[in-house]
C-alpha cells in the first residue's frame, strides 16, 4: 500500500503555494466511480463545470479545460495564438515568468523579455523578483513599435515565486493607451479563486490557470480563458497544434462534451470545487485571503526578516516570500521543518535559491492552520539559529483576534 | 453534491472498452491527500512508478508519463520525432487510427494513409475496418522509399473502435525485411495491461498509452514508452516541443521527479495499479483477458450476430464489436439497454456509426459481471426486436463453465 | 494494508441477505471525519437522522438507535419491556426466530415456542421453516390465557434463515380479537426499507431493525421503534437495563443528542441512506424488491428446486431460499460459487443446514447483478453435479423483459 | 448531501478527549466494501485484529470486541461477572466514575462509592476530581471487608472528565496487600494506546475501552480485556446476559467470528489501526503523548490557570483539563473558539461544569496541530476577557524545541 507520510502520526502541513491542501469533500467527489465520458450523465456534468468556471474566472465567454496541468495550458495559449517567428512580450517577475518565456523561446517565437533593472541593496536579490509587472515599461516598448510586431503581452499575474501579484488592469491600459494589438496574455495559475481576477472587465485574451491552487484540487487539469478576439486570431495562427486546438473543445462544449477523453474524476472534484466557491461567493474568498496574508506578513515583520515583495501595493493574497539573512541557507531550514513538524514549505526557486522560503497561505486554510504553520516556520528557523527580532506567531494572533 | 447515476439502485455497469470500471483500490488511493511534488515522498512515489511502468511495456529504457490524457501522447510521439513536412506512413483499422492520421496531417506532418481496400458482403463494412494491419503492405510501401523518406510508420496495436489487435511483431519484420530506417510507432492505449504488449522484444520506438484502459485508472494520464533510437531522434527533430519535450522528463525522471508538476493523485492510483497487476503477474492478467473475450465471442456467436473484427487470429481480448442487423440502429439499441439496465456499452464510430456496438471485457471485471454483461445486451437486442438465433448468456455460462 | 478479495480482478458479489452491498455514495458518506458528538452539527445531524428512521418505520413515536449491532436491540426490546420470569409467546420460523427465543430464556423470562408441527414430505424439512407465523395459533394461546399471564407475543416479520414474510398485520388480529393486552414485538431486522412495514398502522409495540440489510449500511447500529404503551410499560420492567434504556435516549433525542457516544460515522451512512431512500419513496423501493424476488422464485422454479417458503402467500422480498436436492451439500455449492465466481450466497441455518442456501436480493442491487447472481448459481449448480430442469437465468431474464 | 462543518475552508480541529482525529489511512480503510462476516475473508480478518488487540492491551488473553459503543462494554463487564445484588467498591475519580457508579446501581449492585472528602481553596472545584484513585482508601476498605462481601472494585484508568491517570498497579497492591478475592475491573477507555497500560502484568481482571480515543477510530465497538479468573466468575455470576455474555464470543473468536454479526467496517478500522500503532511500538506511541501533554501543560502553567489534576503524579497524557477563573463560564469560551476557530474542547462535565475545560492531545495529532490547539485556546480566552499571566503559545513551543 501506498503511505506517503513517514511521520508516525498527525496531518502533514502542505504549506507550499500550491499544490495546495485538497478538502475532504473533494477526494471524496474525486473517488466516485468513473462514468463514460459520451453518456448523458456525463454531458449533464459537463456543462454544470463549463459553466461554473466561466463565474470563477468572470468571464462570459468560452474556458477551455484541458486533461493537463498547468505548463499545457501556457502551451495552449501560445499554439492557438502565435505563428513561428511571431514576437512577443514578456515581463520577469520571477521563475514562473521565466519558464514561460523559455517555452516561448522553444516554440519558435521572438521572445522579449523585459525586467527591472538592479540589484536590492537590503537582500542583494534582484529587484525585478521583488515587484509586479511595471506597466509603464510595457507602454513604452509597445508605443516604440510602431509596425506592431509585437503579436502579445504575456504577464503573470500571480508570481509564485515571489509572491507578488501584478495589476492586470494597468497592462491593459497602458495597451489600450498606445492603442496596440497585441493580444493580452495572463497566468493567473496561482492567483485564480485566490486574488481577484476578472477576466472580461480586464479584457484579457487567453487566461491560463491550473486546478491545483485556489482551487484546492490536485494537479492535473488547467484552463484557457478566452475572448472572442483570442478564438479569432486561433483561425489564422499557424504554430502547429491538435490536442491543445481550441476549435473543436469549443464547439464540443456546446454539448458538454470534449473532442477527447477529459480528466473525468479531476472534474467530479472540479464540480465539487465549485459548488463550495460559488456557494461562499468570491468576495469572501478573496477577503479571506486577504486576511491570512496581512497575518503572516505581520509575522514576518515581527521576525524581522525581509518579505520578498518589496512593493506593499503589489502583496500576494496566496503566498508570502520569506528572504532568509545572508548565511542562512532557506533550503536548510525548510529541510529542517519538514524533518522535525511535518510541513512543506515552497523553496526559492531560480535566481532566488537558497535565500527565501515561501509560505502559502491559499485554498482550504483556516486560522489556526496559519497560526500553526507560522509557529512551525519559527520554530524551524530558531532551531536553524536565525536571530529573530520577536516573534511572529504572536503577531499573527493578534492579526486575527 | 454530484449524483451521477440516475438509476435508483445498484451499481452501473460501466461495460465500454475504455474507461474501465476502476477498483475500489485504486479510487481509495486517489484519495489520499495531495503532497508536494518537490518532496523527498514524492521521489520516493516517482522511482516506485516508473520502474513498474516500465515492467509493464517490457521494456528497460525510459518511460515518460504526461499529465495528460492519452490524445495528448500521441501528439507527444509525433512532436518529438518529427520535423514539419517529415513523412509518416499509417494504416486505417478503424476511428483511433483515422484520428491519429488526422492529428498527424494537423501538425504539418505528410501522412499516407494505407487501408485494405473494399466491403463486407455480409455487412456492407469497411473491410479494413474488419481486419488487423496488414503487414505485407507496409513492407511492399517501404521498399519502394528507396529514398526513405518515410520517417515513422504508426500502427494502432489494438483498435478500440473495432476490437482488433494487430501483429506488431509482423510489422517489426515488415520494416526490417527491407531495412528501412523509419521509426516504428504504435498506439497501445488500449492495449497495454490487457493484450500483451513488448516493447524491447519487437523493438518498438515510441508506445502510446492512456491511463483508463488496462491499468483500470481513470483518464488523465498518459505513456510514451522510448527506444535509445527514438530519444536519439528527438534531438533534432524540428516540430516546436516544450510540454512534450522528453529531454527535460526523461532528465528529471532520474530522481523521480518531473520537469512540472506531474499529476499527484493519479499517480498515487498507477503506483496502486502496479501493485495490483504486477503482484498477480502479466500472462496471468492476459490470460484472464483472452477468456473474457473468448466468451463473448460465444455469445455473440450464439446471438448469429458478425464480430466486427472478421479475422480469429487477431481478435481483440479488450473489447468485441458486434455488428447489428441492416435496419436495426446499434445507437438506439445501446440507448435502451443504457435506460433499463443501466449499462453503458461502445458506440460505433465513424464509418460503422450506428451499425455495431462495442463490448469491453477489460481490467476490473470477472465472470459474473461478464454474464451480467451479455444478459443486458441479450435482453436489450431482444426488446430492441433483433431476432436473436440463440442464447449468448447460456453460450457465455458454457464458455465459463 | 487489507486486501479482503482474494479474487484477480473485479466486485465481489455479496448476495447474502444481509449485510447487503453497501452503495458508494453511503461507504464515501461513512469516510466524512469524526466529529464531537455534543456539539452544535452533530445535533442537526441527530434531529435529520430521527426524523428520517421514523418515516421509515412508518411511525410517529420514537425509534431508539444504538450504536450497536441487530442482536443488541434484540435485548433491548426484551429488557425494556420485560421483568424477570416473565412469559412471552414466541412462534418457530426459523433460525432467527429460534435464537430470539434462547435470548429471552438467557436473560429469564419464560418463553412459550409455538411451531407449525410436522416434515415436509416434498423435501423433508421441518413445515414450520417453509411458513409465517400461523395467526390463528396465536388467536387460540392467547384465548387460553385468560389471566394474561404472556406479556408479550413475539415475532418475526421477515424470516432470514428461509425467504418467508409474516402477515403481522393478521397477528395484530389476533391479538385484538380476544382483547388480550400482550405486547406485540416485531423483528423487521431483515425487512424494513425492503418489504413494507406500518409500524403504526399495525399497532406493534416495539420493532426490533439493524442496519445492514435494507437500509444498505454496513452493520453496527440497530433499532427499537417503540409504541407509546411500549414506553408506558418500561418505566415498570424490573429486567436490569442501563445501556438499552430507552428512558435517556428518548429524551436526549429530542435535542438531537444520545445519553452516550453514538457510532458517530455509521450514522453520516444512516443519513446518506435515508436521503437515498426517502427521496424514491418507500413504495418505489418496495416494488422494486418485489420485482426482484419474483425474477429470482421464477430461476429457482425453472431450475426444478424447491423455494423454501412453501406459501406463497408470503413469499419474502428480501431474499430466495433454494432447497437442493437430497444428497447435495448445499454448502460444498455455495463454497464452489465462491471459489469459481466471487459470490457469497446464504447458508443454511440450524434445521435446515446444508440443506439450502440463500440468495440475497436486497438492497443496493439492479437487474443485471441479479441476472449475474442467478447465472452464478446455476454454473455452480451445474458444476456441482446438480441436474437443473431448465435455465434459471433464461426465466429470470424473461422475467425481467 | 452531508456537510458538517459549517466554516467556509480549512479542517476542523477536534481537540476534544475522544473521539479522536480519524487518520485518513483509517477512514479509507472503512470504506472498503462490507463482507459476508461468516465467509473465509472474515475469518482472516477476525482473527488478526484479535490478535493484534491483545497486543495492545498487553494480554495473552481473550479479548471481546462489541459491535457497540464504550458504554456497553461497561455494562459487559458488569453483567458478565455479577449476580443482582452484589456488592462493588468504586472510586469516584470524575464523571465517567461516576456513570459507572449510576449504571452499576442501575443494573442492581450495590455500590459503595468512595471519595476523596474536601473541596480545592484555589479553585473550589471537589478534591476528589482533581486526584486520582487513593489506592490506601481502597487497601482499608477491603481490609475492613473481612466476610469479602465485596465482589469487584472498579476504577477508572484515565478519568476522561479531569485529566488524571490513576496508577492501577498501586490499585492492585492495595488488594493483594489484604488478600482480598475481589475482581479488579478498570476502565481504560479513554487511556488505551495512549497511556501505557499493562492488562497481565497488573493482574487486571476486567478492562473496559472502547475505539474512538487512542485507537483513533471512530465511536462504535469497544473491547473487554478479561482474565482468566474473569472467565471463570462469569460462569457462575446470574446476571441477566445475551448479547453481553463472553462465553459464546470467546468460543466463535477461535475461528476469527463473532456469535452475531460485528461491526465489519470499523473492524476494517481496527485492522488499519494496529498496523499503524504496531508498526510504530507502543513505547513510542506512549512517549509522544506524554511530550504532548507535557507541552500543553507547560502552555497552561503560562497562562497562570490550574490545571485540573492536582497531583503531577498523575497527570494524564492524554487531556488536560483547564480551569477558568472563577466568574469566567467555561462553555462560553469554549463556545467562542468553536464559532471563531473551528475547533472543538472538551466540555466540563458534572461537579466541574462551566468551570474547566478540557484540551484532547491524542492520537492523530502531531506538534504543529498542538500549536494551533493552544493557540486557539489562546485566542479565544483573551477575547473573552480571561486575563492570561503570560503566552502559552510560546511556552508550547518552547518545549517543542
Amino acid at each position: 500500500m501506498l503511505t506517503l507520510n513517514q511521520h508516525p502520526s498527525g496531518r502533514h502541513f502542505l504549506q507550499i503555494p500550491g499544490p495546495s491542501p485538497v478538502p475532504d469533500r473533494i477526494l471524496r467527489a474525486m473517488c466516485l466511480p468513473t462514468i463514460d465520458h459520451r453518456g448523458p450523465e456525463f454531458g449533464r456534468l459537463g456543462l454544470k463545470v463549463l459553466a461554473g468556471i466561466q463565474q470563477i474566472f468572470q468571464t462570459q465567454h468560452p474556458v477551455a479545460i484541458y486533461p493537463a496541468s498547468g505548463t499545457g495550458a501556457w502551451e495552449a495559449a501560445l499554439a492557438n495564438t502565435m505563428s513561428p517567428g511571431d514576437r512577443v512580450l514578456m515581463v520577469e517577475t520571477g521563475q514562473f515568468a521565466t519558464l514561460w518565456q523559455k517555452m516561448a523561446t522553444r516554440l519558435g517565437l521572438q521572445t522579449e523579455f523585459i525586467s527591472e533593472p538592479g540589484t536590492c541593496a537590503e537582500t542583494g536579490l534582484p529587484l525585478a523578483w521583488r515587484r509586479g509587472v511595471n506597466a509603464a515599461l510595457i507602454e513604452e516598448r509597445l508605443r516604440a513599435d510602431a509596425g506592431h510586431q509585437i503579436r502579445a503581452v504575456c504577464v503573470v499575474h500571480n508570481e509564485t515565486s515571489t509572491g507578488v501579484t501584478s495589476d492586470i488592469a494597468a497592462v491593459r491600459r497602458a495597451i489600450d493607451s498606445v492603442k496596440h494589438p497585441a493580444l493580452l496574455m495572463v497566468d493567473t495559475i496561482s492567483g485564480l479563486a485566490s486574488a481577484d481576477y476578472r477576466h472580461d472587465e480586464w479584457r484579457v485574451d487567453v487566461a491560463i490557470s491550473g486546478s491545483q491552487k485556489g482551487l484546492m484540487l490536485p494537479p492535473g487539469i488547467s484552463f484557457n480563458a478566452l475572448s472572442p478576439r483570442a478564438l479569432e486570431v486561433s483561425k489564422t495562427a499557424k504554430l502547429p497544434k491538435s490536442f491543445w486546438a481550441w476549435d473543436e473543445i469549443v464547439e464540443m462544449n456546446k454539448g458538454g462534451y470534449w473532442p477527447y477523453t477529459p480528466s473525468t474524476n479531476l472534474l467530479y472534484g472540479l464540480h465539487e470545487a465549485l459548488d463550495m466557491l460559488l456557494a461562499q461567493g468570491l468576495p469572501t474568498v478573496f477577503a479571506r485571503h486577504q486576511r491570512w496574508a496581512a497575518g503572516v506578513r505581520a509575522a514576518v515583520t515581527a521576525w524581522g526578516l525581509p518579505i520578498q515583495c518589496a512593493d506593499p501595493a503589489v502583496y500576494s493574497p496566496v503566498l508570502t516570500g520569506v528572504v532568509t539573512p545572508a548565511g542562512v541557507d532557506a533550503d536548510a531550514v525548510r529541510k529542517l521543518i519538514h524533518t522535525r513538524y511535518d510541513m512543506s514549505l515552497g523553496t526559492g526557486l531560480g535566481k532566488v535559491k537558497g535565500r527565501m522560503f515561501r509560505i502559502g497561505h491559499l485554498g482550504d486554510c483556516n486560522d489556526l492552520t496559519l497560526v500553526a504553520t507560522v509557529a512551525g516556520c519559527e520554530m524551524g528557523l530558531k532551531q536553524a539559529g536565525v536571530k529573530l527580532a520577536g516573534s511572529g506567531v504572536q503577531a499573527l494572533m493578534e492579526a486575527f483576534t
